[in-house]
C-alpha cells in the first residue's frame, strides 16, 4: 500500500536524506513553538492515563467551534474518526465523490459496505453539480464528500452544501463531509457545513494539516444526532488520543500568532505558487482553494515526473492512484516561497528539457 | 463506564489536586529523562506521518525480544493491539480466565463473540490448575489469559504455559497472552512465553506500565502465525502509533540505566509493601510477582475504604467490579518506598479507627 502517494521513510532508507516534501500538504511553519514549551513544562502527562472523557480537550475544540462537548468526539488521527463513524453508521452502501482521499473506500470496505464511485468531471473542472448529483444519485445511505477536496483543490460552498443536505435528507441519505483542509480558507469560519448545524451531516476535521502534526494524531467529528453519537460512543476504544495530543488541542487552537502567521503564509502563497505554476509550458494547472495544487502533464507520466523529481531530491505526489484520475496527474503542496521556487523550478527544468 | 477502577481527573474536576494515585500501575521512577532529551532534539518529528511501515520501531522491539520484525505488529497501546487480533481471529467463543483486565471483554463483545469466564478461586489464591482447567474448558476457539495477571497478581510459569498451549492445541484452540506487566518480574526473559515461538500463541506487550508512559500509548503484539499477522495488518487503521511512541520505542528499550534502576526498586518495595500490609489487621494480602497486590478486606467494604482512602487523598482501585471478585477486594500498585509508607499507614488507620 502506497500511503500518501510517496513514503519519505522509504526514501530515507534508501539514502535519500534531505527530500523536500511536497507529497503532504502540511503547514511549512511548521509545529507551533508554544506548544513544544507547554509539552516541555508538562512532560510528565504522560505518566497518568489521558482523561478518557477527554472533557478538557473537547471544550477546548468546543470553543473553537462554538458548539457543546456533547456534539464532539475526539479521535487518534481523523482516521478513528472516520472509522468509528462507518462502524456507527453501518451504511449498506455509500457514495464516494471521487477523485478523493482514499481511506474513506478502505473504512467502508472493513464493514463490506457496497460503494458507488460518483466521477466527478475533468471538462467541469471537477466541481459537483449539485442537482445532477442528486438526481442521478442510485439509492445508497451514505455520501462522503471531502470539502475542500483533496486532491482537486475545489471548495464547495455553504450553499451547495445546504442543497445538497437537503437534498439527501429527502432520500434519507447521511452526509459525511471532510473538513480536514478547511482552516487554509480565508475566513472558513463563515462557509464550513457547522453552521447547518444539521443531524443529517457529520463533520470531521483534524489538526494534522493546519497544525502541523501530523505525526501527533489528533482529529475530532462534530455532529448534532446524538443517537449516532451514543453509538461512535460505544465503539470507541478508550484512551485512543495521547496525553500530548490531548494538550495540543488545548494550546494549538487558542495560538493566535500562529495562527495569523498561517493565514498571512497561505494567501499569499497560494496565489504566487499558482501563478509561477500557470508559467510553465505542458502542464494544466487547477485552481485550488486550500494548501496543495492538482496538476495535469500534457507531456510525460505523473510516474516519470515523480521520479526525475526525487532525483533532484523533491517528493510529490503521484496522483495517477487516485480513482478518477489518471497517470496525467500529480499533486503538490504549497510550502514556503523558498520551496515553492525550487519545485515550480525543478518542475519546468524537468518538462522542458528532461522529458 | 469507570475506567481503571478510579478516575483521576473526575476527582481532579471536583477538586483534588495533589491526589496519590494507587490505582493505577505504574513505574513510580517516572518516564525516563533520556526519552525527554530526545522529544525536545527531535520535536519536528510531529511534523511528518510516521513511518506507516514502523520499520525502526518494530527493529527495536525486534531486537529487544530477540525475534525478526515480521513477527510484530505495533498499536497505539496494548488496546488497539488486542481490538486488532480478535478482529482478525474473529473467534465465536472465546474463554476468560477471570478476575482479569476488563477489556478483553470489551474487545470479545465488539465482535459479538460469545464468552466463557473460567473463574479463578480464592481457596487456590486466583491460581490456574492447568489440568483441571483444560479438562473442564467447554469447546471454543480462543482463551485469554493476562500473565502476570491483573488484579491478582498470579504469573504461571513457562512450564505451565507449556502445558497448556499444548493441551489447547490438541483441542485447536488459540492462546493469547497478555504480558503488560511482565517486566516487574525478574530475570523475565527466561520465562516469557515468547520462548516457545508457538504458532498457537499471541503475545500483547506494552511499553506502559514499567517505563511509565500511558499517556503516550505504545503497545504491540508478537506471533508466528504468518496468515494472522497479514490479515492483522490488514484490518490496521495507518499511522495509528503516533510519531513520540515511535520513538519511544526505539529509546527506552535501551535505556540501561532506568531499567536497572526499575528492576533494583521492585525488588525491594515488593517485598517491603507486601510484608508492611502483612502487618495490618482486617485484611488478606496476596503474593504478587508484579507491580499491584491484591488485598482482600476482612471488616468493611471495597467502597468505603476507597471513599474514605479519598479523603486522604489516595486513589486506589476498587476492584468489586472485576468478575468474579466482589466488595471486599481492592487493589494497590507499588510505588517508592515514601509513598508506600503513607499508604500503608492510610489503610491501617482506617481499618483500625473509620470502619
Amino acid at each position: 500500500m502506497e500511503l500518501h502517494g510517496g513514503n519519505i521513510y522509504k526514501l530515507q532508507r534508501e539514502g535519500k536524506k534531505s527530500v523536500l516534501d511536497y507529497s503532504s500538504n502540511i503547514n511549512p511553519l511548521g509545529v507551533p513553538k508554544k506548544f513544544k514549551e507547554k509539552v516541555i513544562e508538562n512532560f510528565d502527562i504522560l505518566e497518568r492515563y489521558p482523561d478518557p472523557d477527554y472533557v478538557r480537550l473537547r471544550e477546548s475544540i468546543g470553543e473553537y467551534n462554538d458548539i457543546k462537548i456533547n456534539n464532539i468526539v475526539v479521535g487518534n488521527g481523523a482516521t478513528e474518526i472516520l472509522f468509528l463513524y462507518i462502524k456507527a453508521l453501518k451504511p449498506k452502501k455509500a457514495a464516494i465523490v471521487s477523485p478523493t482521499f482514499a481511506e474513506y473506500a478502505r473504512a467502508l470496505n472493513s464493514i463490506d459496505c457496497e460503494i458507488i464511485y460518483y466521477e466527478l468531471k475533468e471538462e467541469n473542472e471537477f466541481r459537483l453539480d449539485i442537482k445532477t448529483f442528486i438526481s442521478s444519485l442510485p439509492r445508497c445511505d451514505l455520501v462522503i464528500i471531502c470539502n475542500p477536496n483533496n486532491p482537486t483543490g475545489v471548495f464547495l460552498s455553504l450553499d451547495e452544501i445546504k442543497e445538497l443536505n437537503e437534498g439527501l435528507k429527502r432520500r434519507n441519505i447521511k452526509l459525511f463531509l471532510d473538513e480536514a483542509f478547511i482552516e487554509f480558507i480565508k475566513d472558513w469560519k463563515k462557509v464550513t457545513a457547522l453552521n447547518l448545524k444539521d443531524k443529517n451531516i457529520f463533520i470531521m476535521r483534524a489538526l494534522t494539516k493546519f497544525f502541523a502534526i501530523p505525526g501527533l494524531r489528533l482529529g475530532y467529528g462534530m455532529a448534532f444526532d446524538e443517537d449516532l453519537l451514543e453509538k461512535i460512543k460505544a465503539y470507541k476504544e478508550p484512551w485512543s488520543v495521547n496525553s500530548f495530543a490531548e494538550l495540543a488541542g488545548q494550546i494549538m487552537l487558542w495560538d493566535k500568532e500562529y495562527i495569523e502567521q498561517s493565514e498571512k503564509w497561505i494567501e499569499e502563497e497560494k496565489a504566487w505558487f499558482y501563478k509561477e505554476l500557470l508559467k510553465i509550458d505542458k502542464i494544466k494547472v487547477f485552481k485550488t482553494t486550500t494548501n496543495f495544487i492538482l496538476v495535469k502533464l500534457l507531456k510525460g507520466t505523473s510516474k516519470e515526473i515523480k521520479e526525475k523529481m526525487i532525483d533532484k531530491e523533491i517528493l510529490i505526489r503521484d496522483a495517477a492512484n487516485f480513482r478518477g484520475l489518471n497517470n496525467k496527474f500529480i499533486r503538490l503542496a504549497i510550502k514556503n516561497r523558498e520551496n515553492n521556487k525550487i519545485v515550480s523550478r525543478a518542475l519546468s527544468e524537468i518538462l522542458e528539457k528532461d522529458i
